[in-house]
């Protein structure tokens, strides 16, 4: 049998230019637990909201050190402006990374629903629900904080299904 | 007669996600001088662009250690796409100058283009060629870095008219 694929603890992020969301899970082989999760709200002008996001997740990364990080790709709206303070949210997130040098892997927001409820049309409220089932948490987890952890459980996921597919190749060479 | 306005250094960042340009001057009074300029060239996929604004503006902060930052700020275009990646390379350079703690102003095109060639409306080879001529810099300058340069003058400008202002309130109390 192929061998169980290595622990990895991966950081969802879902940027927002309003609030960024993330969420921390440890993946073991298909087991997938929580470690934390929350809202990063944000204030003031342009710059203050960057320096929020980079700081605080900054902060996330230096704390929890995850080995892996999952972010959505971004949904490109008819609105030049939403997408301009989207991309901004979403560099400032993807810049607080760097400094620990963890790959970053991108998913479509389909693409993450789909591996979460199953289908890629899921509504925010679905995905909500499912992240806690799967995670097991009792307790609400905000609609930001859970897309984080939808994107977690993705790539939580994909890596399962990668490693297995890898293993499966070594054990046939 | 009003006093002479401290000198400072300013950084000027044209921010692209093809290129993205810097200037450094040193502003005292209304006597404005070149420092250093360049172009970032960006290259490979969105975390490798971001990370490239990031680490060379980082360093560019810290080996000028410039008082001020002026930045361009992003004139929306209809095409969404392009929106998200200029904000993205727009925020990986601000996050890059969070660890400096130094202040960030920011200006309109327009307004940068009026300051630099007299009219807002100015081609971007007529404000190379100002820019040229307001630093007496005799090689060509590269569009962006002449961009990054024309936001350090501006801001310069800005400086000089704001601390003349200040410094007639302040003799008039």
């Amino acid at each position: 049998m192929a061998s169980v694929v290595g622990s990895v603890r991966i950081l969802g992020i879902d940027p927002g230019s309003q609030v960024t969301g993330f969420g921390v899970v440890d993946s073991v082989g298909n087991r997938t637990t929580v470690v934390e999760w929350g809202s990063i709200r944000l204030e003031g002008g342009h710059s203050d909201r960057l320096r929020s996001i980079f700081t605080a997740l900054g902060r996330i990364v230096r704390e929890y050190r995850p080995t892996e990080i999952a972010i959505e790709r971004v949904f490109l709206s008819r609105n030049a402006d939403s997408a301009l303070k989207l991309g901004q949210a979403r560099a400032a997130a993807i810049c607080a990374t760097f400094e620990s040098n963890v790959p970053i892997y991108e998913y479509s927001a389909r693409h993450i629903k789909k591996a979460v409820v199953g289908h890629g049309a899921a509504e925010k409220d679905q995905v909500q629900r499912m992240v806690q089932m799967i995670l097991g948490v009792r307790e609400a987890i905000a609609a930001d904080a859970a897309d984080a952890l939808a994107a977690a459980i993705c790539h939580a996921n994909e890596r399962a299904v990668r490693g297995t597919l890898q293993t499966v190749a070594e054990a046939t060479q």
